[in-house]
């Protein structure tokens, strides 16, 4: 614990340099950062050759082992990101708004890091450089704890971004690696350092982080994601739509779980888009009505609360898009959510009344998403309602000072009977650099 | 519980309808509160009564009994800020961005409601009308709850309130009162169905509010703030900002608590402060070094973490800026801190380095404040380093999600050997209504 408190304490305080860094310096590391990663090629593969045998000696899943595998293509690919980040604006030293106050007292809100954040994220040697790069153009410090079977390649990978940082001059302690599950555990207390959780990996443990911190925590734990068809719905993007949704990548946040369709057309859209999920062995489970129209195996009340991730959907008849909106705000985890109508009054109160981070119309639920959405870069996807929803870019990773600059102002001489009065006058001018 | 668990369901049912409700509809219901707190005067000053007699009996502080105290000239008060808060613009709805994806694919990120706040507050019948209107006039549902020593002035209002909007066709379950003690405790478990805390009242009780919740909390629990007078102040600046940061209201979070003075202005500046503070009846506890120039008490360790809210002020002899911003940043609480200097880079520095929601050069840290901002209405300021931070204003209670309005788009055509391609076209138009 105390080796803990001293890397975040040591974090807190590069983290102040960190936030004053001119956008030419976090450029200069961030290039710094893909020369070493080329430079040191061979002992980050080592390290991960380490990884990977001993997670064939464990018996580790394929699945894992890919995500784990760090080769010299990743390594390109890696550095092909920085460049990307490179040229992404500086998210930090952004004027929001400049006020005068009154004559010689100008008020600036201007965007700034949030200071500490701690980076949790499961065997994927890549997302330690991705987060730890996004950290950094943003300004902040950051603790990282990646998951056990990447030990080896993490401590390499760390070690290169902190060197090769330090060499172009930014505060030694900016990256802070964590290596065991008790130094996560003791992390999650640490409130008084550490600004911003962000946990990376399945929602079970996302769900675990959650449950167990004061500390703010960026991301989501579920993806229970729907697709309305509604009675007006044209029927040939009705089937696109949902094929989509749940067919395009199944083992992700944002692929459809349940399907909502509207009793009328009901008899008509099921046997079609049965015909559809069964070519790509879908299995459908449906509440009673829907098992009167098509064959499939019927639902329970769990299957409207589970996140399958998988080729698995659940399938409900609703009366209207007002019973499809209150299923949605029930069982939904207010991650992504989508009609299908031509009605564009019903569509309009779709995406006004569903409580979800994202609501789409004629599209697949498959879209929410950063790159996507022309983000830049993602941070993850948030299902907060607080400071980031939906797709977080760079801008997820900053706050705002208010910066007042005065002659000598005092408030004395803005009450009482001669007051002076503010004149709160909005200037279009950015804070001076 | 159950009950409270039972109000809190409703409320977040609330919520859907009033995320859609239009601009007009809440200015409707806001001068129906403004004329239904008129209509009901006597009822609510009769109430009023009742706690204050009850408070006397009580042996109730003078203090407290002023801010219980809810008459003619109060409801008139708040009957005016009504009018007020109508005039501002509507923070939900706004369309922050509209990015074409491809043709036909547009992605709208909207301002909406957070959903459901949880406010508490201590004993003036003013603030549940105060927070309960910021509520409504940015779309969330309220849990509130007031000191119990103002039981039947809330009861009285909140019914008030309740009733007024009912009649105009706001969703009823909008407005829930919570009574007891123990009906806090059970709001702070309800994550499930509360999005954000507001605590008003002690610093204390706003530290046991964050100590007990998963929930967030949007406030501060100290405001330790501090002035650095440089050695190249200018003196008649110096002397009159940290007089009115110490005594234009000493019992305020934005006031000084500790003064931090550069080594070699010290024995010029500190003589001259002292008789200032003296006839002001200011206690002084200075460091040892402080001691030596003028006359005070000696000022220990846990001087700099302590905030006063009364007229004392603790003074540090300090080696610079550098000295002054590490101070401020080890014992500060990060709300309001200013420099006293001619030196723009000195100043400039300290901007940058300090880490406070509210930094200040050649003014009073007095000026923290939503009103004086131009915020128009105050909900709090904030020390929070995510969402919002230092003075909040309505801004504060919303949150956005993003709306996509596709043609029956789906991701398996951006994806693969032939796939189309994003286009990201920023479009400079609003969502339409």
């Amino acid at each position: 614990m105390v080796q803990i408190e001293e890397k975040a304490r040591l974090a807190r305080t590069a983290s102040i340099q960190m936030a004053a860094l001119v956008p030419e310096k976090k450029e200069e590391a961030l290039k710094a950062i893909a020369q070493a990663l080329t430079d040191h090629k061979k002992d980050i593969i080592s390290a991960n050759q380490a990884d990977l045998a001993q997670a064939e000696k464990d018996n580790i899943s394929a699945v894992l082992i890919k995500r784990l595998k760090f080769d010299e293509e990743k390594i390109e690919d890696v550095a092909a990101a920085l460049e990307k980040l490179v040229e992404l604006p500086d998210p930090v030293g952004k004027t929001h708004s400049c006020m005068e106050l009154d004559t010689g007292l100008e008020l600036y809100k201007i965007s700034c890091p949030i200071g500490v954040l701690g980076i949790i994220f499961e065997s994927r040697p890549d997302a330690l450089v991705q987060i730890s790069t996004l950290a950094l153009k943003s300004g902040n410090a950051v603790l990282l704890k990646g998951g056990s079977e990447a030990a080896h390649s993490n401590r390499v990978l760390a070690d290169t971004i902190s060197e090769a940082t330090s060499g172009v001059g930014l505060p030694p302690g900016w990256i802070q690696l964590l290596e065991t599950r008790q130094d996560v555990r003791a992390m999650l207390e640490l409130d008084k350092y550490i600004d911003l959780i962000i946990p990376r990996g399945s929602n079970a443990f996302v769900k675990y982080i959650m449950d167990n911190t004061r500390i703010p925590v960026l991301g989501h734990a579920d993806g229970i994601c729907h697709v309305y068809v509604d009675d007006q719905a044209d029927m040939a993007k009705a089937l696109k739509i949902t094929f989509d949704a749940k067919c395009q990548y199944a083992a992700v946040c944002n692929a459809m779980e349940t399907m909502l369709v509207d009793r009328k057309i009901a008899p008509e859209f099921l046997p079609l888009i049965r015909s559809r999920f069964k070519e790509a062995s879908v299995e459908l489970r449906g509440d009673e009505e829907t098992c009167r129209i098509i064959e499939c195996q019927t639902a329970g009340e769990e299957d409207w609360e589970t996140e399958y991730n998988d080729l698995i959907l659940a399938i409900k008849i609703v009366d209207g898009v007002d019973q499809a909106i209150e299923h949605i705000n029930i069982y939904g985890s207010h991650h992504t959510d989508a009609i299908v109508t031509e009605n564009e009054q019903k569509a309009k109160k779709f995406l006004a009344l569903v409580d979800s981070a994202n609501v789409f119309w004629n599209c697949s639920t498959r879209f929410s998403d950063g790159y996507r959405y022309g983000l830049g870069a993602e941070v993850g996807i948030s299902t907060s309602k607080i400071h980031a929803r939906g797709p977080v870019g760079l801008e997820g990773l900053v706050i705002h000072k208010w910066k007042l600059i005065g002659k000598g102002h005092i408030v004395e001489e803005y009450s009482g009977n001669n007051a002076k009065k503010f004149c709160h006058k909005p200037k279009d001018k950015g804070y001076p650099r």
